[in-house]
């Protein structure tokens, strides 16, 4: 039996994906704002021959800044550094089609793709919060069916203007003074509910074409949103049969809109936790927990849950009447994830505090590198994953020992792949080029 | 007498500054988009110790892409590319307040900044033209006086949000797990006519606090705004007596509104066109000028001049019947310079149409680096300018030119420095960094 590689995604995050990682004495505090952090995490996950990396991003400052090392960089800024010093590895960052304009956006990401040599990706959200929308002119944060339908109209204008150059429209002929074909651009005229953008883009159109499109939100909005757009999904799945019935319905849903559903590529986060025996494994895990400051952590959690702090006593279950996720106008899929995670494990505040600390809502899997390779082929042949987000609780260790000690496992299973194949995220994904919409035939 | 030291910003664009120079045999009509050309120029400027490299930008598609290189990637997306392969250069980009959200510039800006440790400045344009308002949702361009009333609420917005994390608030205090000091990063809660902003900024404050700030434009609003905010002025000025005018009348404006006249420098450009002998020089000049196609230029100029190209018989002077500053809505300087050039000087439109192919209405000279020289000290003795923008017909042979020749020359006689004194663009330009206005004083 032939085996398809896996899609590995390093999602790059401060110090760590565990929220104490930063208290550890190999961590540096300041390593956020440090870009030679990052570019130095990027030379590792390239080292592996990892598909990508990918930060995520929001436009407003999270909460307590006491607990954990917080404030980030622009994503596309610290991308763009890690392109100079990297010539394979795919550079996926976040932004908001709420708080953007897509002639913004668009150009961004097209610059991005021209400056890595067609490495960029976009993972598109609407932005929960309603932080964010104070920052932007708003008092309240707009519904999550208008945000998506914002987003909507915000990819059939930055696609527009994708294509608004065809690929050979520079010409640059020096003999007759003619630099481009003006029959080969063309304004977009885009006239539509949230958005008119005349076009073209002043970018010609970049070596992916488009960025490689990426979705990471799990609500019903969301999976028809990913169905419609994306071309990856990050997703936080917390058991097997959740994560086998989330890959099944968003292929469906795709399938559904006349899509092939493997070009819908789905990873699931893990936080790998490794020690080279399981002893090991369990006593960073132990100590990561134990450096977790639970008032800090609880607070941010009633936040979470729309409760007061002190409805949340540390030795106790979650309350019972906590508000639906109907009533929750941000980030649904993780609020009802967080709540069946307390429940189904009966959990405490404590308790859930720890396995939120990981990863966020994330899986958390403690255990030696053939344990988590193990872990990692379960979940693939059970048809749950066409790859994964590897979120490591530590940086840089984490992502070193992943790369030094997991990725070779995978490849001796042939789960993996020995070197790049391509030079652009879409070859690493094994995704199509998209062809241009408007583009003429040349003549021949 | 001690001399103060000029200081000198290498304005890139494409393959030159004339439109032309992509036609020469030693350019390459792509550069545009490749960022190996970008990182060469840089590495170029950085080895002649100037100041810093500067990119205009605007978010629309200039015109007939048949004339000349065309498209442009994003500016800050460029310059950190820059930033990663380079340590003293400074870093301007053009971004417009216009067409962005404060608090997304400003966490832009201020990444560029953290990235390139403390070398970022932000020429700030309100951008002139009914093909960018297209673009973001207008079928009008707002006013004139609009845009500006926008900028100045902008810049106390930025100042506000690169304000609101004291440079101490990071602790990273592993032992009692506090990473942050929150009464040392606040919300600003900015309301006022165009934006409501809630803050604080999710980025740590930078190294030079602020961003340079820079400006560009000598209208009056302009040269207000200018006196207001710019701590550098990039302007286009044909004569010794306009520009030592400018010059003064800048100055005057600063120094009324409290601010110390040496806190602004004034940079008029200089499109020099270098020989070894004075007929090299020349005949660069005239092989450049004989490679403009004069029926795309003439298409351009009436754009600026709001008439036909009909109206512009190339070997006739400009019609009599021009429209006033005053009905011009954007980059009003420009187009009173370019009116006022082609009369005082009797230019016929094809005439006119090589000297601005040059530099656009910039001050092109032609001759050998010692005339360079002597123009340049020419116009610095005589109270004109702090330092000089300089921009290169042709790049990168232009830009090398001036640095292995015009440079040294500068140096003999006591113009410039020998090496870096800093760090950071602030340290390049002798401005200071930026109070915080929120910040308290540290317990003793």
């Amino acid at each position: 039996m032939s085996r398809k590689h896996l899609h590995l995604n390093a999602f790059l995050m401060s110090t760590g994906h565990h929220e104490a990682s930063w208290r550890l004495p190999e961590s540096d505090p300041y390593a956020t704002t440090d870009v030679r952090h990052y570019q130095e995490l990027a030379r590792i996950a390239e080292r592996g021959k990892l598909d990508s990396v990918f930060f995520a991003d929001s436009p407003q400052l999270w909460g307590d800044i006491g607990r954990r090392p917080s404030g980030s960089l622009e994503p596309t800024v610290v991308l763009t550094a890690i392109a100079a010093v990297t010539t394979r590895i795919g550079l996926i960052a976040t932004a908001s089609t709420t708080y953007n304009e897509p002639y913004n956006l668009a150009r961004r990401f097209a610059s991005v793709d021209h400056v890595s040599g067609g490495r960029a990706g976009w993972n598109i959200v609407t932005t929960a919060g309603i932080e964010a929308a104070r920052n932007f002119n708003l008092d309240e944060l707009p519904a999550h069916r208008a945000r998506y339908e914002r987003a909507d109209e915000f990819l059939e204008v930055s696609r527009k203007l994708w294509d608004s150059w065809d690929d050979d429209a520079a010409l640059g002929d020096k003999a007759s003074g003619v630099w481009g074909d003006n029959d080969r651009v063309r304004p977009i005229d885009h006239r539509g509910p949230h958005f008119r953008v005349a076009g073209p883009l002043n970018v010609p159109r970049s070596p992916q074409g488009y960025p490689v499109l990426v979705q990471a939100g799990s609500s019903e909005d969301g999976r028809d949103f990913a169905a419609r757009h994306a071309e990856a999904v990050f997703t936080a799945q917390q058991t097997l049969d959740d994560a086998r019935a989330f890959y099944a319905d968003v292929k469906l849903r795709a399938a559904r809109l006349g899509r092939d559903p493997d070009s819908v590529r789905i990873l699931p986060g893990i936080v790998p936790v490794l020690g080279d025996t399981e002893a090991e494994a369990a006593a960073l895990e132990a100590e990561l927990d134990r450096l977790i400051v639970p008032e800090y952590a609880r607070d941010q959690l009633a936040k979470t849950l729309r409760v007061a702090p002190g409805d949340l006593p540390l030795d106790a279950e979650l309350p019972a009447d906590l508000p639906s996720e109907d009533e929750i106008e941000g980030a649904k899929s993780r609020y009802t994830l967080i709540v069946e995670l307390a429940r189904r494990e009966r959990l405490t505040v404590r308790q859930l505090i720890g396995r939120l600390g990981g990863g966020r809502g994330h899986r958390t899997f403690t255990g030696t590198p053939v344990q988590v390779a193990d872990a990692i082929e379960e979940w693939s042949a059970a048809g749950a994953a066409d790859g994964f987000n590897i979120m490591p609780a530590v940086l840089p260790s984490g992502l070193t020992s992943f790369v030094d000690k997991v990725v070779p496992i995978l490849r001796e299973r042939g789960l993996f792949r020995h070197d790049y194949e391509g030079t652009t995220l879409r070859e690493h994904y094994g995704l199509a080029r998209p062809a241009n919409r408007y583009a003429k035939a040349v003549a021949a």
